[in-house]
């Protein structure tokens, strides 16, 4: 029994992620299916990047991976399958697979080229449904990737802005915002876990924040750096939406201030 | 193991489709359930009925269909299966089956009214999680459509637009706007595939587009006319919402031109 | 094959409930997944234990039901397990899980523990996908509650505003508002059936409804007093938001009055 995730920027009220299952399930019927998200911003290539990235480490071995951000559908960009030692992923070859991988050994790349393994005919405009949950389906029930089509060697990278360090600290920058609005950083949580209590996350307008281990370690509607779930150190407010407080997006700079120890 | 799709307008913020979700499995254990969508706008039953229309035909065999747009719920609009060849449609018999039913033959209509495959008590408002989900558990589970109640022979249809011929080409509508925005039209693509790329869409105030096969294949933020992948015309704009920017809505007009050779 | 609810206010656009899902399913890979609703308003805790309350009767005995709206997430908030006849109820002890268990037998309360049925390192911020999904999915396994950690005597409760009774009637309160802007009092159904029809809901500014069994037992716009599928009154709109047009949201009051019978 395969498992199969999904996440898209589909959105969730029209007909396009259940016509998908559809798909998958005619070929593959004792499939799992678990959404990951299909409200990715329409077309942001990143923000579904960062998602996968956060979300498939999760998962059980041997899980397929399916992710279609994809604004070149249409367009002659390829259709990948990228096998790693623990799971496959197939999407679009312009960057959303990127960070999932980073770190990762990758086994193999095919390209979706072999018309036995989509749906009859193939749309413009919905690969979706038509060439990458085929896809999927197949790889769950064990095809072997080979068999999708000719291997590929470059994968379209995603740029990852990695932070840059200062004589004080580090300089970063929001990557993500979530739907509490906490926002996100590059700044990876041992930063601030090695400099112990004595630092500050500055950001916005000069504004700054202690770094605590709970919303609730500020007062009702004070700013406070958390060491993230995802491995980074995220902006929060407690009880608040810190994006919308600070007008904070991806590309916010922000930066890790190492206190000015007032002892010798 | 059956299969049972979801389509509402009863929207994912309240308890009411996972409520629905529970009584199938009490009923049907090992039920597979699959979300359509469940944002419909609330009432809007021609939305519905495209959704279900799209979706549908790419699910299994003897998948069951449970769709619930129902602002008569408390009245006494009858509540309906309607068995086809390839799968089994529950719902209120108002419109919302139309769609999906065009083209098949029908095996048989019936009207849910034995009380022994509802809840025991029926609520005035909730018939998704009274009536229509356990009869739809049933269902899945094998049982004769004939059981839930008598025969039906009327099914309520819903007005579909028609596309009309002009000297110059076809006159349509919008039926459907997406969460891309993309405009999705009564006008079968194939009227533009039998015009080669020789036509334009007309629609709004004096604007219109070429078709293209890609949302790339005009520059940014302009329109494109775009064979759909629900087998009819869209109007789409590159990385825009077109129907945000040119304030088309179900119902506005749409004109496929052929243009005039310059040849003899 | 165990049953899992999950009912949250993390959202839909973020990977949270799919993280969840992906960590629930590598420890009890044939667990049945259910979402009740990933959209409770951000730490409404209300709201969720209504919500919880409203779905959990509906679902199979045994089933698991993982509620996750935690605004002290981080402070040393009790986590715990109840089990009841019919199911187990994970969450923080913060009154989320309250409305569900009212009226029933408690067979047990655990707090989440040992270390051994939780991810290896526990984050600050997403106990969800490190605490409470670990120890749903060992539950829906087998695993005894008391394997989880210490017995817990006090659980956290959430004051529930019970209707008062006055001369003419009895006065009440909205205590949610639902996706169709329907605002569900406190008022059970059965204190209108008593009265028959000779009795009105007044609300707001001196307004007030009939009681009816339809949403289009009124004309089009206008308010009417449902007997509501979680067993209480509701006011709706025929075709329209009830809490828009009223201004209606939790804690505004609501009267429900016996009429004055004009025969001696």
């Amino acid at each position: 029994m395969g498992l199969i995730t999904l996440l898209t920027d589909f959105g969730a009220r029209d007909w396009f992620v259940g016509t998908m299952k559809g798909v998958i399930l005619r070929i593959a019927p004792n499939t799992v299916l678990v959404d990951i998200t299909h409200d990715i911003p329409p077309g942001d290539i990143a923000a579904g990047a960062f998602a996968l990235a956060a979300s498939s480490p999760f998962f059980p071995p041997q899980t397929v991976h399916l992710a279609v951000v994809d604004p070149g559908v249409g367009t002659p960009r390829p259709a990948v399958v990228v096998q790693t030692r623990s799971a496959c992923f197939v999407g679009p070859d312009n960057g959303l697979l990127t960070l999932a991988l980073k770190g990762q050994e990758i086994r193999g790349i095919r390209r979706l080229e072999n018309p036995e393994y989509a749906l009859p005919s193939l749309s413009h405009t919905f690969h979706g449904r038509d060439l990458f949950a085929p896809a999927a389906a197949h790889l769950s029930r064990g095809l072997p990737p080979a068999r999708l089509g000719p291997a590929w060697a470059r994968l379209a990278s995603l740029p990852w802005p990695e932070p840059t360090s200062e004589p004080q600290g580090w300089r970063g920058q929001v990557v993500y915002v979530d739907h509490f609005g906490n926002a996100i950083t590059n700044l990876p949580n041992h930063l601030a876990a090695a400099a112990g209590k004595r630092c500050r996350l500055r950001f916005g307008n000069n504004r700054s924040c202690p770094i605590g281990s709970a919303y609730a370690s500020v007062p009702l509607g004070r700013p406070v750096g958390i060491p993230g779930s995802t491995g980074f150190l995220e902006i929060a407010v407690h009880q608040g939406h810190a994006a919308r407080k600070f007008r904070l997006k991806p590309g916010s700079r922000v930066q890790l201030r190492q206190l000015r120890s007032s002892r010798p």
